[in-house]
């Protein structure tokens, strides 16, 4: 067993969603006392460093439902049933942006919210990138808008908080160390 | 109304947590088309990059029952209802780690999953830490070990897995950067 390990002794499930699993277990601590745990199951997802040969950071602004509001983020989507992380990595690249690439580079993998939630995000870099000729389709319920910037109007757009999301921080931070 | 905007057709609770509210919205695409959202709402966190004298970064390990392991993390906790992140961040760094400091820089605000939850980390520095004479208390579901570690073995960390979230990811990028 673990250190500090929480057993659970019971598990009551409130949503079997098409993207997430809400539950809520009931665990017993390490010093004997019983507490509430709820709980989201995700799939897993990638996000994509793409920088193109001028030196743009690919961007996609797109509507949040959880936050009301639009947000600036890198290329990212959620993992298919059985589809490895690298070719989901390719496929949302292409679907969100028309880019393809030669190779996608593992920079980093995180988990976005331990506290209640098993999401793991895949962080790649996409290397040799090229302009498809025809742009995959995107998504039923998916509307993104493309955008090219520098490393500095990325610094900008997270200022002015339209770049307000964990992943594509990480990526402006790696592309920052990069470049030194 | 917003570009790509989603209008909220109907909204369906599925849980009231302690922690978080899941509901599943019906919305109207920007083509007309009618599509679900399952959405998360959380309270918001904070999250402290705390440097000792000696050039130690401040680690809490502790058992994360959505991923049923340990993860080694900078200080975090969730904002408490009407609590200033400020203050929340204060409060956390001396119930987690023992250490008070003379001020909380902010450094970045982030969305961890955009995708479904609206969880917003406040992301600060400790300025000025210094250890308290006494440790403040855990919340009593809360069981944490303190490390002190170097840059280098964060990294080394950062290799084993062991840290493996986008916050802790984050702060680390952000002393490499500000070590250069």
């Amino acid at each position: 067993m673990s250190k500090f390990e929480e057993k659970t002794l019971s598990t009551q499930p409130v949503l079997n969603g098409r993207v997430i699993q809400v539950r809520v277990d009931e665990v017993l601590l390490p010093n004997g006392a019983v507490s509430k745990r709820e709980l989201v199951k995700h799939p897993g997802a990638v996000a994509v460093i793409a920088v193109t040969e001028e030196g743009k950071l690919i961007l996609v602004e797109q509507y949040r439902k959880a936050m009301e509001k639009l947000l600036v983020e890198i290329p990212a989507g959620k993992l298919e049933p059985g589809e490895a992380p690298e070719a989901t990595a390719v496929r949302e690249l292409e679907e969100e942006t028309g880019y393809g690439c030669d190779e996608m580079k593992l920079i980093a993998s995180f988990y976005t919210s331990p506290g209640f939630a098993d999401e793991l995000v895949y962080l790649y870099e996409a290397v040799g990138l090229r302009k498809l000729e025809q742009k995959a389709d995107l998504d039923e319920d998916e509307f993104v808008e493309l955008l090219e910037v520098t490393l500095e109007e990325a610094q900008e757009l997270v200022q002015a908080q339209r770049i307000h999301d964990a992943k594509t921080l990480l990526a402006i931070q790696h592309l920052q160390l990069k470049n030194r």
